[in-house]
């Protein structure tokens, strides 16, 4: 039985459907909306679909924007010969809030994942392939998650890109800052010990 | 700065502002709107849309309905004579999930707070007040919540009631099915006490 009016119960389905939210924070968000003034309401609806019509991705690195192309590929400051590949938009986000970044990125929308049928040519690397063409590019970072696939698909375009002479780095793998040694997987403190850094006198 | 396309970060600044979104899970509900098909974006949109134009308050109890007067006020089978008063439209589904109740409601749409500047005629005390009018109502049950708001708004109500002739009763107060007389509050525990019941033989 449906306890709620049904277009409030449609609501709260629409809500609950998105991840992460289950039947009271759905319910909670519909009230909120019921709750809004027309004007708010109008602008919550106008966000979703102007996102939904002007983003895409962008014809360079495939990131979500809404010009072509995307700031940070027009952006001349930033330097042209190097490309860090990442997962997804929020890998992006996450590179950008360090500061230390100032190459270029390359988004592939996912990972090889035989598991899930995710075949190579389901995410970005052709963009790749295409974009490392021109010759500018010298070293590709791989920054996918340091996981099984995130580690395949990274072997994957590592074995595509080192025939063209292009240098192929991956972000390096240790104990987090703030981590305890205690606590911290065999898997990762091995990696630690193996990839451990000389302190020079 | 804006890490995200500014139509990204628009959509993500509204899902932000529901109550329990913090910027994370507005992030992952952005992404989630911006991966759905056209056709179920204009689901959401709709859903939204319609709740906002056909939702209103039923001219009877006030509880949020989309056709008037609401379902349950329009059941014949429910009993008239007996109203329970509570604070939201989620409190009525509360308690129709116990399927004990059959009689009608009445939604305040809050509780009389002077802290936060709520007074006695900002809620639907008045709608209950004409609602008893017509003198078919034997008993109100006041289910507002057991803090300090829920029962200065029920000790004011039954003030307003009493004087019709009307029963007026108040939910119990005690320790929950399943809880812990080891960590229940003294409040609570105090409560029990008082209003413990005889087991006859």
């Amino acid at each position: 039985m449906d306890y709620y009016a049904a277009t409030v119960e449609k609501l709260i389905e629409e809500f609950r459907k998105m991840p992460g939210v289950g039947r009271k924070s759905a319910q909670r968000m519909a009230f909120y909306v019921l709750g809004l003034s027309e004007e708010k309401a109008g602008s919550l609806v106008t966000a979703i679909c102007e996102a939904k019509q002007k983003v895409g991705y962008c014809s360079i690195c495939c990131n979500l924007t809404d010009e072509q192309p995307c700031k940070i590929c027009a952006d001349l400051k930033r330097d042209k010969s190097l490309i860090c590949v990442v997962e997804s938009p929020q890998d992006v986000v996450a590179m950008e809030k360090t500061g230390e970044f100032k190459g270029l990125y390359h988004v592939l929308h996912g990972v090889i994942s035989p598991m899930d049928g995710v075949k190579p040519e389901d995410i970005r690397i052709k963009e790749l392939a295409i974009r490392l063409a021109d010759n500018q590019v010298k070293e590709v970072i791989i920054a996918t998650n340091p996981n099984i696939e995130g580690e395949a698909t990274g072997s994957y375009i590592a074995r595509l890109i080192l025939p063209l002479g292009i240098k192929v780095t991956r972000i390096a793998k240790g104990i987090p800052i703030g981590g305890d040694i205690e606590y911290a997987d065999q898997v990762t403190l091995s990696k630690a010990l193996e990839n451990r850094t000389e302190i020079k006198g």
